[in-house]
């Protein structure tokens, strides 16, 4: 089924703007074939918050589990963002393609796992020895994303091809099925039928009227933000549950320290004591980050990072017990759902968009 | 030249962000050589209000005074505004290139005026001749700019540049000189000093602190939006103080009627007798903008226009009795003034904003 | 018993500032024992929306189901209200004291349900005879309640105590158990720990974390408000499921024409279909609210009605199954809830607090 | 020329609703004679902000100048002030009568101006001789407002007597003449015609159209909050330019710490030096300011203060160069002026109020 008037367009309606649902917005809408109204209540324009995950990523694309439909999500990303990094791909500023080290406290079910970035190298002994615990390593070519910078980029890109943007706090999707999009623009909308809407909701998956997925929970990561601009490697520390203490460089000068990843813990603002936590693990694992005239003359403690200070906040992954869920479910219309990416929203996200592309072809095929 | 910044780059303060202040934030921001921040009371992802004028323009770029200073400006812009309406120019889908006629009640001074469109043409008595008035027309090729499409457009490129927003009402240019942008920030910005300000607050100046510009005015317009898909071709009726009724045709099937200008008129929502007259005009001028199938079997009224109408609205040109001002004033820092765009905003915005650009160099060389 | 803050007076913090909210606030903030806060992220100082329930009731205390507990409920309110309604009740211009007809369309359990109003009385047939299927009718001096301006006044109020309130979107009970006030108010109000929670937040109880109780569903009204200066009298047509057509005058000259109670629907604005229902619905009822003028002359219809609109609007009542939840629960902190109060809010507002203020006081002696 | 019926009666907006708008809006409203509107960009119910100095002001009522108009307005004032704070006087909770002793570092041209207080006495020298440069010193027994509690008791009382509040940031006169209150409303009250205007801005008047009175300036203050319920008593150090250094005792425990007057300064936000400036004079004047148990072994310093602060600020007095103006000026109905109250807006206020009511009587005999 096909249409060539623009009436005759089908239109699609993405809830969330958060790297999902831009992402997904701005592959459906350049097709050409759909025009696309993303509707949130947070959009990347506003203030970092609690209600939106998406700014308080590092975030880098460093693959660290080993699920087959993850991976592949993963892996198209990576290319996808590989070309966009590149000095004439549209969004080199967004990025930093810089060495990163990861180093492994827990032995790794597949030590190639890595492989498929550039530059991937295993790290000899000494490299890796001067740090308590740590079993091996390896070295690559990683891809850091300039989330504030990022996530509006998608928005412009979005909006250059012609998708539209409301602010909206959705209650029910079946608002949404019944009014279309011109209910939440106060009449500057004009009124129209919705054929297909995407729900990228993230953690508001576990509220939103028609879907309140009780497999959501938040696990909630807090970061310091420093300005070190003699640090151009990023490095990570691998443990049992995944890496808890990073540093990710950011194009400009800044790192992101981190982290944390607790379940279930809704803390909106950062814990101070969490903060001094993480400016200590930074510095024992990569003493480096301590500005190089204090480093000449003593060993550097936290109140040398303090100083260099420039953000500290904390974000709720939207973590989902089954994973990502990437299904349609038929509510009057085809509701496609693509939430649930927890700690890998962005190096999930380009794949993420492409299956959730695929799901509204089939969808409205019918 | 000194700074205290970490990295020696210079810190830009816009205030404003309407389509002048975001044109000028942008430029400045792609040199890479500053770090720019806009303050500004309304954003262009807020709500259309009677404060924030660039919502409400139509807006074509059709150059209609020949006063040279604004000529050159309006020029530059074009150019910049024809790449980037282009396939490949990045925002082809915030623009409408589009045949257009201009009709004349008045004789022109300069009949070649509008010359360097292309596809400029004088058309033959016979097409104008049933317009009641008119004494020459002209077709062209002009652009049409979506504006609420095209200025979240330019926020969220100016973000991806690195560019950051507050939220500010700034009452006095000396809170910024001596405060900053932490200031209006609640801390969420670090503390820094400003090295130059670009004052794009529109008929704001004329409140503004430090400035309070006597010489500025509102010269009112008020407009109905209809949604008429069949009409490609947009024109205007040109009388003696400009293009009093015009149509104005976007992409995606919406056509803006327009229009009113008169000055000194404050008045905040749309007349309703005014939104009549406007749709009398219009049908009178362009008979073509009612339903196809009623001008089949019937002389339309504008009773047939009513339910085509998606939006009304009003705003306030801010105009300035002697014109643009584009000039730097030293108030602790170098102020520079970039206010007054009147009717011709979006036309004049690119040319504004590089000329700007030059003056914050000279300033910043002192 | 212990406390740490200065001066011993117990912190506590309301969740909501509907009806229900700013009435438990003010009265315990009027015991003069305690240090209350309202968090809410609606306040009714706020326009109308979808998202705050208290701004669209009619209303009118007119007790309409027999279930003891809320019975006792509402007649304490009606004391408390009646008191506030005097000429030197302090609030008299926030009510309106009005004779009421009801008409029932089914028998009544309960005859005298309504005695306890002043001026109860039955009606004789002949009064009802003439509108179909009323099988009995009753006349009484009903309150009305100016629900927009009793709101801020109760705030007011509330704040003149004392009291203090931080706009706030919680997510989860633990962010205040934890956090307290400061966490929302950006540092504004001094750190403290909160001694005790009451949960007024309406349908927002289904979401909020720690809570979200499933019981919880909207039954949306909408109704239309004209301008009738000549009606003083309230009617309500009262069928199985309560009353669904139903006029209350306003003090000023108002008249809120109801209505509709649909469960489940969550439709955030109003239904032009249902409007027109309404209208009709209430023309047929009481004839008397068309102009006098029109009537002098013709049977009027609803388009007589028309230019009288002030407003329409819709609401969903915040409705339990198990009825209103009135208890204490322990997360750290006790945590008294006080929500589900469906269609009867603000007439059982007075009784649900000084019931929450009792669970209070009891929680902290312990 | 008189009405009777409701729709009769006369229409007025009062513009601003810090303590002159809200004051006034109570007397024209409580005198039944008038349906009164407030409409204002900030409400007593928002957070304090640098847009609404009322919240900032200590206040005490302590005449300070000789201007005979003043002098009758803040008499006036006083003796309603003294009945609403007496135990049945209704709003007792927002008022704090406590003795006061005011310190003259310059000999007063009318030593008798504070006999009109209460227990009014001149000091013996061996009261003031430990105060360097003090010449002279009198105690009396003052009236403290405690103003972030005083003026939403204000609002709440004027809404309860009928009155409605619309907010709206008003840019000219002549919206309001034309438009009336609906034009800012969204469309939620009636339209109607407006016969008075009373415009109560304050500093905004040097910005309002059709008013924009250039003698109208700010004179900054900033001031410091402690929790020291041990004072009861208020001090002020009287220099020739006024008392610049002041504690003020608010009902509760807490005492505000002034203070500066600087004309033109319109820094939004507190000053660290100043802060640390004020706490030290506060304590060299008044040293039993700091904890007793500390004053009982050492000398106190500031830093004894610092735990004990509770907020600090900023504000901007609404001077201006001729003294308050209370005046009619027509612009198609009557706008009465009443604005500009530097210092004292709050021990004129009700003198104002009355004075504007004179006004508008006089204003629509017309
Ligand atoms: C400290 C930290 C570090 C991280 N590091 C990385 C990393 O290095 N790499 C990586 O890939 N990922 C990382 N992540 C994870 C990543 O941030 C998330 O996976 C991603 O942001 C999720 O995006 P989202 O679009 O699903 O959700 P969000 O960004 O939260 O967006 C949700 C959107 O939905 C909207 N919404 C929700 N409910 C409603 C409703 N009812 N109505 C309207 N709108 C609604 C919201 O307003 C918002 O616009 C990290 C996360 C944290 C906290
Ligand atoms: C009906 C109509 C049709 C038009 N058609 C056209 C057309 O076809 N072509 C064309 O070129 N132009 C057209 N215009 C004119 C065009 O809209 C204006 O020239 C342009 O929008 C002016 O932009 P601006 O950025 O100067 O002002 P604005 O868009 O008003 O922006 C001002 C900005 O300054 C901020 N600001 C002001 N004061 C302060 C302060 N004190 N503190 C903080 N922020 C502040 C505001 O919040 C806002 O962000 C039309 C206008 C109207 C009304
Ligand atoms: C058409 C109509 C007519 C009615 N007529 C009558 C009548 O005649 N008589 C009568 O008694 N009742 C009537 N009602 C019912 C009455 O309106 C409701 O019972 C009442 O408003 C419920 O008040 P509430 O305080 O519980 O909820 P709300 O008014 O909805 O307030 C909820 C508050 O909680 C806040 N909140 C919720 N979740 C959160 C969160 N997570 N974080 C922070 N804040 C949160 C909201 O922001 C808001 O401030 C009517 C209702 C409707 C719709
Ligand atoms: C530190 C300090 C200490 C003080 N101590 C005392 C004291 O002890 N005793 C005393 O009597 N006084 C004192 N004052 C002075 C007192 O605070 C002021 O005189 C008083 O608050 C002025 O009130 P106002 O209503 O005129 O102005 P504001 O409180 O500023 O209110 C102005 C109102 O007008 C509205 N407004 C303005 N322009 C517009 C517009 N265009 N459209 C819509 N609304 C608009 C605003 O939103 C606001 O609602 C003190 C002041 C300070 C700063």
């Amino acid at each position: 089924m096909s249409s060539t008037s623009p009436d005759q367009t089908r239109s699609i309606v993405v809830l969330g703007a958060g790297v999902i649902g831009l992402t997904t917005a701005l592959v459906l809408q350049e097709t050409g074939d759909y025009k696309v109204t993303i509707l949130a209540s947070k959009l990347p324009t506003d203030p970092k918050s609690i209600h939106y995950t998406s700014h308080w990523a590092g975030a880098h694309h460093v693959i660290s589990v080993s699920n087959e439909f993850q991976a592949r999500l993963e892996k198209e990303t990576f290319e996808v963002m590989w070309r966009m990094s590149a000095p004439d791909g549209g969004a080199e500023h967004c990025f930093l393609r810089a060495p990163q080290k990861e180093y492994y406290l827990v032995p790794q079910a597949d030590p190639d796992i890595l492989s498929v970035y550039p530059n991937f190298k295993k790290l000899p002994e000494d490299v890796f020895k001067t740090i308590p615990g740590v079993l091996s390593a390896v070295s690559l070519t990683a891809l850091n994303i300039n989330t504030p910078i990022y996530l509006p980029y998608l928005m412009s890109r979005f909006l250059a091809a012609g998708g539209q943007v409301v602010r909206a706090n959705v209650q029910h999707i079946q608002q949404v099925v019944e009014g279309g999009v011109s209910v939440f623009s106060g009449g500057s909308v004009r009124p129209g039928s919705v054929d297909a809407i995407v729900n990228c909701t993230g953690l508001g998956a576990r509220c939103l009227g028609g879907v309140e997925d009780s497999e959501m929970y938040p696990q909630r990561g807090q970061t310091v933000i420093i300005y070190a601009p003699w640090i151009k490697e990023g490095r990570s520390l691998v443990a049992k549950e995944g890496s808890r203490t990073y540093i990710i460089p950011r194009r400009g000068g800044n790192l992101v320290l981190g982290g944390t990843r607790v379940a279930d813990d809704w803390y909106p603002v950062p814990r101070p004591e969490t903060k001094v936590d993480i400016l200590q693990r930074a510095l024992d694992f990569y003493p480096e980050i301590a500005p190089p005239n204090i480093r000449a003359v003593r060993k550097p403690t936290i109140d040398d990072l303090i100083p260099l200070i420039v953000d500290e906040g904390c974000g709720l992954r939207p973590s989902r017990k089954g994973g990502i869920r990437l299904e349609t479910e038929w509510m009057g219309v085809p509701v496609i759902h693509n939430y649930g990416h927890g700690g890998y929203g962005f190096q999930t996200s380009w794949g993420s968009a492409t299956a959730a592309l695929e799901l509204v072809k089939e969808a409205l095929k019918k």
